[in-house]
């Protein structure tokens, strides 16, 4: 692990979903850029002294000398050092689980791809909340037709936890509010980019323009906390997408709808266990995870019977288990977000940020020759 | 009455709502430019034939020789009617109630200002959803500071109604549909201006600037039937607002949030008994009818103790009642939809109308001068 | 109109139910024994001076003698007059709508439906829960058989209104509080038997036997205010039924879920306009008033299209219209309550009571001969 | 581990739970009396083959001999194993962890009790539904009085999983629905214990005398499936309890209203990161967890901040968590269920099965000289 140190939230999530299943082993790290900090860290852990390393080349270093060196490093650190941390763990032959937003850049992001690429190693975007099994079903309603062609996407990700300016203390809104270590983003890199990776998850569209307003709400503050943005997609469907960390009362609200011509869908965040599809010639229905009702694929995520609800570390874990099922086998999880989200999570950045900048032009995402 | 024969459906409602209370009695009508229509509905409801009109200029005319005559027209015909025949009562001095939107144009709209404003008369613009107790109450703790300065204002209507083309025989879908009676604004004119309205009624602010845009879901629609479009508000406030008929699974899902920096408060229609107000520093509260808990004004318009489900009809009724009041005494009820309403709503048609045809661009909503 | 002063509160909500739909007018009343609110009552309504009588025996004798004479009285008044002034008004040859609980003992009630056949009039018992649309619609899918056999019926009702002593003003908390009005039971008069009938209606089965414990929450009340029962179905199927007023945060909570062998459903009077209906071989199903799902006779008791929300009164509105219907032509609506409902009520209070006192022993609902 | 071969749903909930937290490694297991069976589990598991156990007794003897031998025993066999390899365990020096109804008869559970007072060993009992940190939140409030005296207590646990007669392949519910190895009580053992546990522990109150009814739905079952059941508490509270394995719809559905004179609570384990709590004086609040608002005790169960959902697993797990805490060092966790607990549930069944069997007479629940 490079990063997560005492103090960091995501570092801790990501050592009990990798542990869940039993799958990995947490055997060193790079946890924090103080020493003191890094040392207690990995006594806390049960990390041995000697694989607590300085920083994540000499992790890498160390470990290729072990003989059971490590095999996959997850990167858990400030946004600016997730493109360098990926870049060198590939290229010491390491598969990466990576935080989002991936890089700070689509140019970095393009070059992660092509190490990805060369490297012919696994690399797992930590878009968590795909990792939920409804997620999933919603995204495979969608695809076999159920509610044909879709139309408009409404999809919001809302949090408080910014609401005012964070005490000295905070840690973690240190660095998020920071542009560099964060980016030119602030919310939009955070929780935005969730936002637009689940809108193309489950519509199965690819955004293809951008109109936006970002906005600080907390005054002072030099990256945006709130995003206001109506999207294209490029099969036609259109979409709005809101993103704020200032808004009292919403703790982690990610919420989607999607509309098509013969249903509609809902699924939020904070109730996982329920998915609400609406057709036009029937009844609403809640949708849960009662396991003979959904594909086997997705069932393997399941690890209790529906009403015993699973929340969202089950969901992250779903996302080290299906990269396990990779790793050690040959299923492969379709669903599972690698480099090539990362790429259009970075565009999507860009464009918005663009567009924002352009008084809410219509901004199209960068594409590559040759892509759709 | 003017408009409302058989086969509408508001008409049926403003005939409940009026006879709600037990203040107004329908004595004279023109229904229905189909004279057989006309006549058949005038039978069903009691009207004397003799006070059955061909149109609203011979009820006005009629009406004057009554020893009796009206006092009150209630305007309810599809939107092209709205303008020619307000001006008409006013100027026939009646009050008028009128359905929304107001007029084809922010030209008309300001000339029936005007008009009212000559005429000393009452007139009600029936945005029947600020009718219900929690919606003036929600006002009421935006404008006594309960949630800070407002941040962001996210505003929808969403219906299914129209989600396929429809049948022949909906009459009411095809007047909606076709821009000589419908006006230029299809979903926007008739569902999307109740959301402005609502948005501007809580938040206590007004709109300033919108970027749009308008689509239509269904192949071959002359008219929009989905608005999508970002706000800017003349106090600093943000917004966004979609609006929709396309979408299956919706029925009447008009619904508002508004987040301001203390607090966030959330509103839906289809459930108009309860209101959820939730604090930064304390956890969210469900706020219900009880009496005790509501102003005295807002109080006025509750029938039935919290608990005892009220809804449409009795909102419905609330502007009715407000207006009565208005009319036999002196009670002034601030929150009652008047012309200037009007105005500002069919600015907000203009602006959002000419923003989807600029691409979006962040387009001002008209101001008179003097205005702030 | 007998009884429904000012200060009372089902008086009011009768008027407005019977004046919704323009079937109804009111002419004549004896609100109130004491004379001065009785005038104050009627000159509010708008009811003549002469026709406002002293009691219900006076105004039985005044409109016999007028010429266009009241057809049918709303009795509306404490629980120990609705059985001799029912009685009354039906040797008048009155048509009769009655508060429940209908009368104060078994007797009376069994004397009373004596009393309606002999007289061929109409008698509608204000059971007014079951005038919700989607109430008849949860009957009609236990009915065809939707559930298969009944296996459970948990209905409840739940009140706040009585948590603490009420203050010497509170004229509605009096009556019911005492004996000598309200008869031998006290939540379980008043709001039990609502709960009782829904039970009855929705399941299609008839209670036989129940195990009761009746209590008092609040130190020094005669009457109780807590009702917890088991109830055995002549059918088969078991039920539980909690009845509370002293219950603080429950406003007016009314709810039922049937459990039958293939399905269960659940419905909740705060949020009417839903019925849930969750089939053991399929998901959760959300239903509504959709005109277009709902048999013809229950479709004639909506007003307006789902997602406009109806409430209390046009439930309670239904009831009138369902009347009417009978009155003026000859819809019957199987649905409506008559003296047989109150006969069942009456003999589930009295049997209630009885295994309350005989510490919970199963105690059967007293049968005539002959009947099932 | 003792139990919990492949096939059984438990046992896999007990291993990742004592993972979860990284302080607990199986070891050791007897985990099924089939040879075969037993064996595979072991090597799925990546449990050494020789420490793959024959049975409880084998594997005490074996990892006596053990140098690192384990320290902890979970019991998640059928019913009817869990005393004897309980009692063994204890005699062995072990730890206990031990699934619910903890013994067959009040009397194993006495000398249970008495056993785990003589071994000073930690005696777990997986009452895991009060792991949840709201549910702990909600013992709380009362405790602290925020809902003042408790009046009402209902408590329900609805499955539908045996709704119909299973299958042969049904491992779960072949020993479930069979005396010999689940005991005299089904449903009620099963889950109807884990309700009547959830009462007494956020009511801070003891049930003292039930009135029961329990019954079969489906055809042919020797043991209840569904329970009816009133409950009178030791200071005064009454309460119900409805338990049911065959509710189509339902598919985990424990929950629990208690009434106070001041407020009243809810919670329901399908939606467990939100608490109600409605005073009478004030709006009902939405209690979440919110990690500033809960107490440090309970604080300590939270892995995640509020709005990212925790579930049944994270709630399981604080059961280890918090016996790890108690073994590890000092920290004493008083909700963490125990022996006792064990003993007052097989008290509460055999009141249950004896006012059942005595036409619901009111059953006074056992109590030992000196207990209140």
């Amino acid at each position: 692990m490079v990063g997560g140190g005492q103090g960091a939230l995501i570092g801790g999530v990501h050592r009990i979903a990798a542990r869940m299943d039993g799958r990995f082993d947490l055997v060193a790290g790079a946890f924090s850029s103080q020493a003191e900090r890094n040392r207690a860290t990995a006594r806390e852990l049960g990390v041995d002294e000697a694989r607590c390393y300085a920083n994540y080349q000499a992790l890498l270093n160390g470990e290729a000398e072990h003989e059971e060196g490590a095999e996959v490093v997850a990167i858990v650190t400030p946004n600016h050092l997730h493109f360098p941390a990926a870049l060198a763990c590939l290229e010491a032959g390491m598969h990466v689980v990576c935080e989002k937003p991936m890089t700070l850049s689509v140019d970095e992001a393009q070059r992660l791809a092509e190490a990805v690429r060369a490297s012919g190693k696994r690399f797992v975007l930590m878009h968590n909340y795909v990792g939920y099994p409804l997620v999933q079903h919603a995204r495979e309603l969608v695809a076999r037709g159920d509610l044909g062609c879709i139309r408009s996407v409404q999809v919001e990700y809302v949090q408080e936890w910014l609401s005012e300016a964070p005490g000295p203390d905070n840690r973690q809104a240190a660095w998020r509010l920071n542009p560099a270590r964060a980016g030119a983003a602030g919310c939009l890199g955070d929780i935005g980019v969730h936002a637009f990776h689940l809108a193309q998850f489950i519509s199965g569209q690819r955004v293809s323009e951008v109109s936006a307003e970002l906005f600080s709400a907390v005054t002072g503050r030099e990256l945006d906390d709130n995003v206001h943005a109506l999207l294209r997609f490029a099969d036609g469907a259109r979409g709005m997408l809101w993103a704020s960390q200032t808004a009292p009362g919403f703790e982690n609200a990610l919420s989607i709808r999607v509309v098509g011509e013969k249903a509609s869908l809902r699924w939020a965040q904070e109730s996982p266990n329920e998915l609400f599809f609406a057709p036009l010639d029937g009844p609403a229905q809640r949708l849960t995870r009662r396991d003979d009702r959904l594909g086997a694929d997705i069932a393997r995520g399941i690890r209790i019977p529906g009403g015993h609800p699973e929340g969202y570390l089950e969901a992250f874990a779903n996302l080290y288990q299906a990269m396990s099922d990779g790793l050690d086998g040959d299923i492969v999880s379709p669903w599972l977000p690698g480099v090539e989200d990362g790429v259009d999570g970075m565009r999507f950045i860009a464009a918005t940020l663009a567009s924002s900048r352009a008084a809410g032009a219509w901004t199209p995402l960068q594409t590559t020759e040759g892509e759709p």
